[in-house]
């Protein structure tokens, strides 16, 4: 028995498990694009579940497709989609502190007058003048009702094989700078997994999330009752993840390709 | 009885206190160059103790005197020098995330293979890019040794009549980042404090510090048994402040010119 007997649907993280982010497109790790084509042709189901708030979907895919992939915008779940519904669904004005490529998924929402805060990955936006501004945003707001939201929850993540501070740790900074909690709209949250469960149209306990992520991926699926799965790539870190001290994942693959490989020989016998 | 009374050693606050910072040198506060000349004429003995980190002590005190203040380096005790005293003491070599301006204070240091991090208020320093390079040093030490400093620990302040993050609030989002316990030099630490105590003279329960931060100096000093004195001007807010859930001042004044009025009127009484 593995962490693979009796999967039925897969989430698979895209960020450090399919390609590494970087500059020119990033490159995609070996083995991940055969993988991926041998897990469309099986019989599981899939879906792409990434906290990645720089790009829109239509972009991060075409930007894939480029390394010899072949996904669809509407196979990955990301965290904007999510956000604007939320948004209309509670009639909020964002500020939004996001990437300019992904400002996109955002243009149907009333952004005048802001009672929220929305942060993504701005990477080298984040600037201490767009700092301000969204902290002033949420400081003009009473202090019982901040509304931080965060486009996922990470503490870094790597690019071009180096670390960089991800969005998770710049909304830290805001939540302690105007006294007030985020909301996380992403990965590790339980709802964003329940909506990929729902698309997927499995059992959490038939499902296992393949990450690179110790805390928003293998955790954050574990919590829901999923399977979680790191691979040794992208953020990867064995001095820091393999003894961590809450998150246990119930298998380490040394990528993605020996994951889909272990589920398939697992799903045929 | 107010709390004034017995007063000996007052410190004093000065960005928000003595002047506003901003564009073109900023703006002394009304009535504050003439409050420190009849506090410089009176027997009070007095330290200015700023957490001002964008500059060297000299710049500082130029700056404050082409607004008519009468103020020397040696009279101002700013986390800068007290830094660099203790990294030599611990023999540090520090990689630096501070103001160009105030690099000139640590020029006696090796910077060479850095073993710990200082941080600094940057202003627009503050970039994604030296955010990353700070963060990187950090995790590249043993997880249980990362060495963080913070010139100050303060949320934010106010610059241009504009509330903007402090290099407290960084330090809080690289703490967060590298799972490590930040070191504050600077208001509110007590060895601070009592640094500006010693070369004041004074004992704690006969000295005052007068400032604009509700949580670094007035309950950073009252900590150390002195009484400390909101000043309802720079980053003072009625609806934040004056309801703080753990910080009483011992007093309120409208700004500097009548703190040193009622300083002056209890000591010749």
């Amino acid at each position: 028995m593995t962490w693979a007997n009796g999967v039925k649907g897969v989430l698979l993280d895209i960020t450090g498990v399919l390609y590494n982010s970087g500059s020119c497109g990033g490159t995609p790790i070996v083995g991940s694009v055969e993988a991926i084509q041998r897990l469309k042709a099986s019989q599981l189901l899939y879906k792409f579940c990434s906290n990645e708030s720089t790009q829109t979907r239509a972009d991060f895919a075409a930007k894939l497709n480029k390394h010899g992939f072949d996904i669809s915008a509407d196979e990955i779940l990301s965290p904007a989609p999510v956000m604007v519904a939320l948004l209309k669904r509670e009639s909020l004005r964002p500020h939004l502190l996001v990437h300019p490529d992904v400002l996109a998924e955002f243009s149907s929402l009333d952004q005048s007058n802001p009672d929220c805060v929305v942060l993504g990955d701005c990477q080298e936006h984040f600037t201490s003048c767009s700092l301000n501004q969204a902290f002033r945003v949420l400081l003009s707001m009473h202090a019982d009702n901040r509304k931080l939201y965060a486009l996922g929850a990470g503490k870094y993540y790597s690019e071009n094989g180096e670390l960089v501070l991800d969005v998770g740790s710049y909304a830290r900074m805001l939540e302690f700078a105007a006294d007030c909690t985020m909301n996380v709209c992403g990965k590790p949250q339980p709802a964003f997994f329940e909506q990929a469960l729902q698309e997927l149209g499995v059992k959490a306990s038939e499902c296992v999330m393949i990450g690179d992520d110790i805390v928003s991926d293998v955790g954050g699926a574990q919590a829901m009752g999923m399977r979680g799965v790191q691979v040794r790539t992208g953020k990867y870190r064995a001095d820091a993840d393999e003894p961590h001290p809450t998150v246990k994942p119930d298998g380490y693959v040394d990528n993605l390709a020996e994951a889909i490989n272990m589920l398939l020989t697992s799903s045929s016998a």
